[in-house]
């Protein structure tokens, strides 16, 4: 297929040109260019909702429960589930699926796990181009999931309009949220499992510190959900939230900060992207050979990569 | 201290120069610049050895013993203990440095721990600038060990002239040698605690793992060693075998190879290092935050990755 009509499919909704996009996007494919060229005015049009959290959460069947409310609306949705641990889709993220099955066959909707292959700027620069992808495919919605732990939660929120972290009630006391720079990407914090022991304390302490954050009065303070996504409890209040923080950006211009922020990123980690592969392509270079040899003799490293770089430019 | 002084100091062997220049390594410092400049026409001349091993097999032990070994030939050897784990030095390698303290006082000994700070090229960027100050500081021989697991295990071989993997007889049967990467580095295999049960049969495995590798009958076939470092014994046989290995690596120009392959990639890694630089640079340009909102409108990322790329070439 050429990539002038892989973007018309895209464009038209087509699944399987968006499952052979994103393997593309997952691959790092050189088309990539030329098609992100034939994309990007089809999209932004979608609001783009990251879930995070530690694992044991209900991030899948929260996302799932997300989706269903979504659709009973009559809004269309796409879910990408990233995976940053593991160079390969599989896994976790199979079960995941299963999860999501009740979805499968709804041509509203649309799941896809993505992998970081680990070439080039991994998920930084695979995740903006996936997320153009399902935008331009006409979604009203891409949720975005990530698998991961640690930094890969906290970087969700640099992908997304809305953020939203999800947390349980923990065993015994306190609250099972993750690390402290989780708490601080949410736009909204949603207590799944509140039908556990220990629910509406987690929700106590949530607000708590919530409250602790100083704020000016127009602010946006995240609000806490309480919610049981497996018996579709309380998402209707969550998908309530979304829409009040979708309007809060729009109505601020913090919609387009936001963006203008996303766009910067990437940016730089395209730029970043092809930096690396000129370096690459330096390194077949027989002057690096020479150079080399004049450092393991002695020689100044530092001008020797002066010298790379200024072959780079040349 | 003028740039100038300090590399005359280091070149002395003046122990306070060392220690701040390694400081400044660890902190990236833009002096480096000149620094390496000055040291590096005196640095090649030092044996470069590198110990890798999982924890527990008795690193610091050994390493401390062959020091010891060294010292007893006359010969000087500064020790680089490499920590890619902790972004500070401190934790174990405080013990580590206890196991060293028989050499604490001795002039020809110098013992240093290194973090990585986390920035520009991190250890692959860092580790060649220490070793050229120790070297150029006139050590006879320069022992890196690292103190992490996995990748950096693996890494060390990169650095050095000859790598020693160490390896303890296993709990029950087996050996306890790291994971299957870790062996393909070994120029020297070495199995320490070698009074313990199962250390025979741990010496086995590995001549029997070493074998089934198809050499050429002149290449280096990686002898194994056992030995008790923490009682001396067998020690002298490792530092045999390294004497063994440093003339195998002269005449066959093998030595040569591996310097100039160490020189490439530290030539690659300044080279990415000033490249993150000057990307950082640019971040703080308005154009970018032009080229952010045409990009956040439905532009072309690609094209605004290009001009911020024609942008650090101008």
């Amino acid at each position: 297929m050429q990539v002038g009509e892989l973007v018309e499919r895209v464009r038209g909704g087509d699944r399987r040109a968006l499952a052979r996009t994103i393997s593309l996007v997952e691959n790092a494919a050189p088309q990539l260019r030329e098609i992100t060229a034939g994309l990007a005015p089809a999209a932004g049009r979608a609001r783009i909702t990251g879930l995070t959290g530690p694992p044991g959460v209900g991030k899948s069947t929260s996302t799932s429960a997300l989706v269903a409310a979504l659709r009973a609306r009559g809004e269309t949705a796409a879910v990408l589930a990233v995976d940053p641990s593991s160079p390969f889709t599989g896994g976790a993220l199979l079960g995941d699926r299963v999860r999501m099955q009740e979805h499968a066959t709804d041509p509203g909707v649309y799941i896809r796990s993505m992998a970081s292959r680990g070439h080039l700027g991994g998920l930084s620069w695979a995740t903006p181009h996936a997320l153009r992808v399902l935008d331009a495919a006409g979604f009203d919605h891409v949720l975005v999931e990530t698998v991961g732990v640690g930094q890969a939660e906290v970087d969700i929120a640099a992908h997304a309009d809305t953020t939203v972290v999800l947390a349980a009630p923990g065993m015994g006391d306190g609250v099972q949220a993750g690390k402290a720079g989780v708490l601080e990407i949410a736009d909204i914090l949603a207590v799944n499992k509140a039908d556990r022991e220990g629910a509406q304390a987690a929700v106590r302490d949530l607000r708590q510190m919530v409250a602790q954050v100083d704020r000016a009065p127009e602010e946006w303070k995240p609000p806490v959900v309480a919610m049981s996504a497996a018996k579709g409890e309380g998402v209707d209040d969550l998908l309530k939230r979304l829409d009040d923080h979708a309007a809060h950006l729009r109505a601020t211009g913090e919609l387009e900060r936001r963006r203008r922020a996303r766009a910067r990123r990437e940016i730089e980690a395209i730029a970043m992207a092809a930096l690396v592969e000129r370096l690459a392509d330096v390194r077949g270079h027989a002057a690096l050979d020479a150079l080399a040899g004049e450092v393991a003799a002695g020689g100044d490293p530092y001008a020797a990569a002066d010298s790379v770089l200024a072959a780079l430019e040349g």
